[in-house]
């Protein structure tokens, strides 16, 4: 029998979750940061597609879910504590993982001592529907 | 007056600290997650080479003192809700991350319901003095 990937992962040193980096699979451009329980590890896996763990909701965040900006996994990784995964994802949609419009959540650069905007925001999320982004990602 | 790059991260959020995810600058590798707190985010800053804090250890952790394995800051990114800072690095030294000698702590990955070693270990950690490597890397 093979062995259990998600009963390999350290959920138990920070309350239940483990962080989640997320990349795209073509152009390794860090997208974001989110945290998965067991059940999200494990629905991930099931269905190829990114489900995190929100910690304020405190409930399973299928990403995409309302904007339809859902992540296909193309590769899931493990770091060596077994306390931190990573994923390498096709981001999908309108090709924005950050739910204020953007590519990837870390379009702020430190530049000259300001956090400067480096990006170009693609789509007005209020296209989404009233209610969203007022969810924040990281959960 | 420049605004306080520091002063914007959300520190208290995580009790002090943030998640930090380091990516080689050039080939766009995921090497590390580790954490900073303010101070450990301010001598990054001031010394363009990465230093984290251990969270185990309970105090700075200046990478590559041990082993030579620095990493030289090319870019500082911060995601949308301030809590969790991207580095963009160049890895110096033997050109590993990871404090079991692989150049990134991911070197495992999901396959066949198994995780499995993708990656060739660069470097016998022991090389770096009989007390290494059992510090953990992401602290």
């Amino acid at each position: 029998m093979k062995s259990n990937l998600s009963g390999a992962i350290d959920f138990d040193k920070a309350g239940g979750v483990v962080p989640v980096v997320t990349q795209d699979f073509t152009t390794g451009r860090l997208l974001m940061v989110a945290y998965m329980n067991r059940e999200a590890f494990e629905e991930t896996l099931a269905t190829g597609r990114a489900c995190y763990y929100s910690r304020s909701r405190r409930k399973l965040w299928r990403k995409g879910e309302e904007s339809g900006n859902f992540q296909v996994v193309r590769e899931v990784r493990l770091d060596c504590d077994a306390d931190t995964v990573l994923l390498r994802v096709d981001q999908r949609g309108d090709g924005v993982a950050c739910a204020e419009g953007y590519e990837s959540c870390f379009f702020r650069v430190a530049r000259d001592g300001c956090w400067e905007i480096s990006d170009e925001r693609k789509v007005d999320p209020s296209r989404y529907g009233p209610g969203y982004g007022h969810r924040k990602p990281s959960g």
